[in-house]
């Protein structure tokens, strides 16, 4: 397996996470979350602990990852090897660094079982909670990660396309997952960023559904909501496309949802906050009066993992910067009827919103 | 999507924990794992909490769930669904809750952040740590999960002899992976219970690499590591195969492989500790000379999670049950050189192993 962080960017990345240590007074910062892990180190085995101070940045991992691990890390950390238990290498780990006392940890990627043992064989020093100290990185990307976002959409959409071939009446859902997984396997794919949605007419209507065994019918919806992976990054796209003739009421649904989508898409830029970019989406639809149809927020950011930060949601008050790639993806859902979702994948500039995805966003009429 | 726990063996469940929480001393249990949610109420959803009492069983999920959890659970639990937070719902579900003081919560399933909201807006009620309550109950199966399980071991067979047709030098691992996916998806399987392992030559080492971009060679070992999913429930096999005649050295490495897996298959029975299951197979490959070259546990229960109790492994003194489903897969890897592991399910019964994986074990040459 090779690496997949760039080497260079990696003291980088560490020079940050130390400078957002320092303002939360923390000597060391104790990182569980295996993507966190990754983007710091490289490492993308299942199994590891990563501790940083001033000076160190040493990963814990177990033997069985003893050589990807030297040739993913490449000295970017020091790697010690544990026979058994992670724990229990990391105490006299913390106590080979010298100064240490005030050790954050991810409370958002701590087991409570885990956090025991921080007070029980870990008391000794201080523990205090943090969140979102590498999220917050992670968020923007550098052209390193956004080269591989784009490999990944490009990945997703050729997979895309190959299926819509071979997708007829007569299919169940998990024939085409098959078809659209082997796509994205031939076009290069190391993995499937989540599992595939392959939505049909009165199930389109459930936002998380997955592959099922109805079968297509002439006249479904059919929404297909997949992603690929490239080098460690992932794409995240959907589309809807109809089985014969759309009716009226299809076509004037979907239509509402590509206008969101195309609004959407043109308005995020640097600056704007979550909220707003969700409202672009939220009241075009509203306006056409399907606002209780919309029932998710419009998008989410993407990279080592295809849901992180940021989100662009109601609530949400943050604002865009440039190197953030997110997922616009309005949706109209009717129980019973059918839904539409348009999911495209955009990366925030200092000049506007680029869509990396260029799949057509029209009605796609299929067999 | 059907449910997919019968509903008439969920009471039973139900009263087995309930009896689990009264030797605990706990007037009401908080589960927070997904799979231990399934297990109990038939919800497959990604989004839950449940909270069992004597009396009560309340299962808290969002608005995108509102079809889903009502077709699946039918009546098994009171279902709330909340517009927002699920924590936010649980408090006023635990005050109307009449004689509940002390309560459990799933101590590796429960994240620091989560575990914070126990202890800040929860102050009112006594929380308990618990460990594999709804495990426990998990790892022993009954008629219809053993069903589901062997369905989904056909599934996995059927699309492995359909890939081993279709595999010869110069295709890469990840194109492997893409024709097996595919075979499983056209065989039913619902989902992947993990990301499927296509490791070849000196790869085929790395008992834990995925598919990668290497060229199938002739002379390679090829190691396929997957599972199919039905209706819930996983299978998990391994077969490791050869392109072209083998060496001698191989035919001899895999044949004490094989002869591992046909002994400790034909060893677990009721009673047997899960170290002296593993020490079958572990004690003949190292008698063999290759000790040092089996560097992971014997197996493991297969159910709702792929990985789940029991486990066989050195440390293990908890006896085998009838009912329990486990893996069986011994291996042995050669840094630089390659690889073999021989994985089969097996189920525990009142006479003996009953191996529910039928794929031929000797060493298959392909193309």
């Amino acid at each position: 397996m090779s690496a997949d962080v760039n080497p260079d960017l990696r003291p980088r990345r560490l020079a940050d996470l130390r400078d957002a240590m320092g303002r939360a007074d923390l000597d060391g910062l104790l990182v569980s979350s295996l993507p966190n892990i990754r983007y710091l180190t490289g490492f993308s085995g299942s199994n590891a602990l990563l501790l940083v101070t001033a000076l160190e940045c040493v990963l814990l991992t177990d033997f069985r990852y003893e050589a990807q691990v030297a040739d993913e890390v490449r000295g970017g950390a020091t790697i010690r090897i544990e026979p058994t238990n992670l724990w229990a290498g990391l105490w006299p780990t913390i106590a080979g660094t010298a100064g240490v006392e005030r050790v954050g940890f991810e409370s958002a990627h701590l087991l409570h079982r885990d956090f025991a043992r921080l007070l029980e064989q870990g008391s000794r020093w201080q523990w205090r909670p943090t969140a979102d100290l590498v999220e917050t990185l992670r968020a923007v990307k550098d052209a390193d990660e956004v080269a591989r976002i784009e490999r990944a959409v490009g990945m997703a959409e050729r997979a895309l396309q190959r299926t819509l071939k071979q997708i007829h009446p007569g299919l169940t859902e998990t024939a085409v997952a098959g078809v659209l997984e082997r796509c994205l396997r031939d076009e290069g794919s190391e993995a499937f960023p989540f599992p595939s949605i392959v939505a049909s007419g009165p199930r389109s209507a459930l936002p998380h559904a997955r592959a099922a065994d109805r079968v297509l019918q002439t006249g479904d919806f059919v929404l297909l909501d997949f992603g690929a992976v490239a080098d460690g990054y992932c794409s995240d796209i959907t589309r809807t496309v109809i089985l014969g003739p759309p009716s009226d009421e299809q076509r004037d649904v979907y239509e509402i949802v590509r206008e969101a989508n195309v609004r959407a898409s043109g308005a995020v830029r640097v600056g704007l906050r979550g909220m707003a970019a969700d409202a672009v989406a939220r009241d075009y639809i509203a306006d056409r009066g399907y606002g209780d149809a919309f029932g998710h927020s419009l998008g989410h950011g993407i990279g080592l993992e295809v849901h992180e930060a940021p989100r662009l949601a109601r609530s949400v008050e943050a604002p865009l910067a440039a190197g953030m790639v997110v997922t616009i993806e309005p949706g109209i859902y009717r129980p019973g009827w059918g839904g539409v979702r348009i999911e495209d994948d955009v990366l925030i500039t200092e000049t506007g919103g680029r869509v990396l995805s260029h799949f057509p966003r029209h009605l796609l009429e299929i067999a």
